[in-house]
């Protein structure tokens, strides 16, 4: 399936000059969404992985649908004071700005082989924020998930040990 | 399955005085999850639901499995400023403040048979605003879903014409 048909461009979207890739498309065709959704769980069998870390908040209509099959935890990687119990954070640079993450200090642990999953890897900030803060809790990154990475923003090169980084689309 | 024990009271979040509702020991729990996800999906079936609106961003958690298992098209009803397509808008006043919701125009039209999906049902303003982005945009909501209520605070009661409510954990 060519599920770059299935991702529309949008010019001058979050600012002038930029094109969006917007996902919307994929999500309402129930065909792509699962097929890219089937490609992650299969990634996940492969890898061994033992827990889902979904990156708010399209992160989560990936992560969560692929926990949800492999009957795996699902862990929420949240953006500041969302998360109710007690956290920890980090502080990123992203494609348009800073932001920072947070997830409960209980979700992770020392056995845990982590899945990262998140629809783009743009500058590749927030995937590798995510990484450390489970690497933080004791936990392995096995794989970093992507439906699309936009490869000439070069994202990958800033991942670390975190993983196979597998993106569905590439542009 | 007695989803109410895996649903902690985390005390004072987000503000002093209020006890917060917190569903993360049910998301890293797969029996509990998914038990929740089967609900979800088989009151959608009962109510031919055509398309899952859920709502930014814990609504993605439990919409986007379901949508996912019904072959149904996911659209998304997200804070402003997300949706980088031509949207449609709404504001409402919610448990801590007000906000606004958006989804794009060409997301919904008239044929949609809609199930609403969030984490919580409080004060309802939040499903109330995305019923009624449903419904400007020509669409019937069939079905509003919801992981838990807060029934002392009252949101049924001021949720209008969008389908059966239904709630899998109540307080």
């Amino acid at each position: 399936m060519e599920l770059k048909s299935f991702i529309r461009d949008v010019p001058n979207f979050p600012v002038a000059g930029v094109t969006f890739k917007d996902i919307s498309p994929l999500l309402e065709a129930p065909e792509a969404f699962n097929f890219a959704i089937d490609k992650m769980v299969s990634a996940m069998k492969d890898h061994g992985v033992t827990k889902v870390a979904a990156i708010d908040s399209r992160g989560f209509v990936f992560g969560a649908p692929a926990a949800r099959e492999l009957r795996l935890p699902l862990v929420l990687v949240r953006k500041p004071g969302k998360l109710p119990s007690e956290t920890v954070g980090v502080s990123y640079n992203l494609e348009y700005g800073s932001g920072s993450l947070e997830v409960h200090r209980d979700a992770v642990g020392p056995d845990c082989r982590v899945a990262i999953v998140d629809d783009v890897l743009a500058t590749g900030g927030t995937a590798e924020a995510a990484a450390r803060l489970v690497r933080q809790l004791g936990g392995k990154v096995v794989l970093s998930l992507f439906l699309l990475e936009l490869g000439f923003l070069g994202g990958r090169g800033k991942l670390g040990d975190q993983g196979e980084i597998l993106s569905l689309v590439n542009y």
